[in-house]
């Protein structure tokens, strides 16, 4: 360890520092700041981003990580650091100051304004906003983008290193060709399934009891977390001290249930972080596609099988006799993985679930690459749910609005979930060759499980990309087929489909 | 407005920023943040003052103000700014960095520490952390102090300028001169009075109900502020636009209830700020004193007068029908103000309140003129409640823990209390001659009370000191007399003694 990183250290603080504080401002905001206070915090965090951002684009910084990276002597961790400051000093230092404080401030505010219209059925109300938002990230896009290279594929790359619109058409391209026939077959074939007792006057207060159960029971650790509500579920974490997460309670009991165990496999990962790694710029997740392959391995490989539900389901059962008393384990897990084209992304069930993505996907491309106007975006949704799923949105609110993620910004990050999906269907593959899965599961030892993927993925944060890390525990490059098998497999044998 | 002004514009910008946030972490920290957070959130919460230090102290930032102020041409706003940021520098800048950063992670960590050790009765627990808290102070004081100046003067200073051990030490001179004789004859010659009722099984999501209920009566805005809990009750604000209280719910109704009206009092001052003023460092109140001027006169003169439970005591009974179903609102009101040399300031009553904040003053002299022992607290503080009160605390949870203060290095805080009520009883006082204060009440108007507390004192933020304040409502000085003259009419009233 040199001088040069000695003298850099500082400002590397200085950042985790803004980042924690900025962080805290947006679970603040979206789960308990009052409704008025929005435009006034905005400009803190408009002046707090700015300040990130200065640091970041600070001339003596780059000269400093630079010089250190000469002197050589890093760590593994500190060499990562290097790599990760370089990699945003790039993306940041593109934009005029003065654009990127706009956005942070138009962004503490854009989500509180899609609550809003998504509350009031009202897309007009949001559609100024995210048209904002949208223009602010192609001209970033365009200030980062490389000779050539398409705006899409620079906000890609963002959230997935490695991947952009040539391979994930490929990706998507397997799924579609794959999965829409068998969603035919098992629409047209596979027996009836009963879910009926999911919906109900399910109390909100016994569904947190519920899910708080549940929560320890995978293995949130609520001396370092927080459970919060908020009307999009999310998890956040200020370090591997305070990591939160957040559900929302409808009528729907499954929604606030796997929400929840879905959240606490983005805070196993973030949990699971080393304290070496923390409050580091190497100490977040590899990637999202990576962050989603852990919450939905939890959410549905773990959360959505008949073992996991054998030792636990009677808990369940207690704290709602009534709704649940005379529903079997078989008939609650059988219910949970029911097939149903909808129109809620985050009520999707596995095999449909990509089918959302895909749309996004398209909507996304379109937006980005060949300007849709932001107003038509209802209609472009709805018809594409129309063609690709059979429904149609009856308000935007069940339609467009659904998703926190534009408002905020975040275009490019929606196939992270379906990458997410086929990676975790890549691990899942294997670990099942290295242990009894369903044995841990049917003994309650998530822990077991846990280790494994902290271990494998959790432990090395951003020292490994997404690829390394599927490389080294399956020994091959991402091969999105595990995933289609793994989704065939699954529901051929709930639905008895045979052949 | 010239050019000076402008270029130091943005660094006041960033001060606002840095310490909204660490408000905010300080709100978050005692009402939510996981229990092993605070280590590692502590790093955070130092990196941030040390760089709001670093501002504060930064030749450049004083040399822009210097070269503003002669410029000229200042709003009365930017000139008490300009006064605002000389005295903060003036603070700060004797203090090494290093200490401040440090001393910033240490509170940031001990509030949870006291918190422990209060709930576990365990002093020893909190001792060693107490100690560095009172070193950096007391160290911080020796730097700041003038000349011969008094490191507890110092101190006060702080909270309430233009007051000094010499001035306090004749204000409790004449509180303990005029109150305590007449402690001794209310006691000996007043009535009963049964408050059994306040104490029992009350649910605390109906308490909750309750004061929610009493803080929209009194006037908090939810659109503009949010209801908490934590340990101890406080209220904090981000800005006029974001005012937070808490409270604590307990066996002992009047608690949370006054706890409430007392924490709506200092957001009604938050929310009062004018646009114009928050946000910058003229946009708090004038003086702790004259904060905790309004926050009692909301609890004491209005929330604990009969004309104030008149409109209000219905809805009360309504949400606990079986406690106080059979209560008249003259039985309630006359629990809710007895007198009880008790253990805990905040139970306290009107009339033996001081002597709490007298206990106080006189130990902190002690702590930091005459360097008593930490470890020492216990015994002393025992022993002061025994000779003042008549009263020994059991535990320490009830003696020397049971105020979050000074874990958080706020010594010379507690005398504004007692100066609060002082002055709170002058406005009053005065207020009484120029409006129908108990008809207003009666009405429900408080509305009517609040308008004139902002159009007098609110809406000035620290435009005008505490004692300018106090002559401008009242023409004339503080004078302690009115407080003394308040509390002996207000009891002999209650307890029915005559001459």
């Amino acid at each position: 360890m040199g001088k040069a990183w000695e003298d850099l250290k500082p400002y590397l603080e200085k950042m985790t520092a803004l980042q924690t504080a900025l962080t805290l401002f947006e679970w603040d905001t979206e789960t308990l700041a009052p409704r008025e206070a929005a435009p006034y915090t905005a400009k803190i965090v408009g002046i707090l981003s700015e300040d990130y951002f200065r640091i970041v684009t600070d001339g003596k910084v780059q000269e400093l990580a630079e010089k250190a990276a000469k002197e050589g002597r890093l760590s593994e961790v500190e060499e990562t650091v290097l790599r990760e400051l370089s990699e945003e000093t790039n993306r940041l230092i593109c934009i005029p100051p003065e654009e990127y404080r706009a956005f942070a401030e138009l962004t503490a505010e854009s989500a509180g304004i899609w609550a809003e219209a998504k509350k009031e059925q009202d897309f007009d109300h949001f559609a100024p906003t995210l048209k904002k938002v949208l223009d602010y990230q192609k001209k970033f896009a365009s200030y980062q983008a490389k000779e050539g290279q398409k705006l899409y594929d620079v906000m890609l790359n963002t959230y997935e290193k490695g991947f952009d619109t040539e391979s994930l058409d490929r990706f998507f391209g397997i799924l579609k060709k794959e999965l829409i026939p068998f969603l035919k077959q098992l629409t047209e074939r596979g027996r009836e399934i009963d879910d009926s007792f999911l919906t109900g006057n399910y109390d909100p207060g016994k569904q947190e009891e519920a899910v708080r159960y549940l929560a320890e029971y995978v293995g949130f650790d609520f001396s370092r977390g927080v459970l919060g509500e908020s009307v999009h579920p999310f998890t956040t974490s200020l370090h591997n001290h305070d990591v939160r997460v957040t559900t929302a309670y409808s009528e729907h009991v499954d929604d606030s249930l796997f929400s929840v165990i879905h959240e606490c496999g983005h805070s196993l990962y973030e949990l699971g972080i080393p304290d070496e790694l923390t409050q580091t710029l190497a100490g977040q997740g590899a990637s999202m596609g990576m962050h989603e392959s852990q919450s939905r391995f939890y959410e549905n490989i773990i959360g959505r099988s008949l073992a996991f539900w054998e030792p636990v389901y009677g808990k369940l059962q207690e704290i709602f006799p009534q709704e649940l008393g005379q529903v079997t384990v078989n008939q609650f897990v059988d219910a949970v993985n029911k097939v149903r084209p909808g129109l809620i992304r985050t009520q999707a069930d596995e095999l449909t679930y990509s089918i959302h993505i895909l749309i996004r996907y398209e909507i996304e491309k379109m937006l980005v690459e060949d300007n849709l106007p932001v107003e038509e975006l209802p209609q472009v949704w709805a018809d594409k749910y129309e063609e690709y799923l059979g429904v149609r949105p009856e308000n935007v609110s069940e339609g467009v609005l659904q998703d926190i993620h534009w408002s905020q910004g975040s275009f490019g990050y929606f196939p992270s979930y379906a990458l997410g999906n086929a990676f975790g269907a890549q691990i899942y593959h294997h670990m099942k060759g290295q242990m009894d899965f369903d044995g841990l599961l049917r003994q309650g030892n998530i822990a077991a499980i846990t280790e494994y993927l902290r271990e494998n993925i959790h432990k090395y944060g951003k020292l490994k990309s997404s690829r390394q890390i599927l490389k080294d525990i399956t020994g091959e490059d991402f091969n999105p087929q595990y995933y289609v098998d793994y989704l065939i497999e699954k529901y051929k044998k709930i639905y008895e489909i045979s052949g």
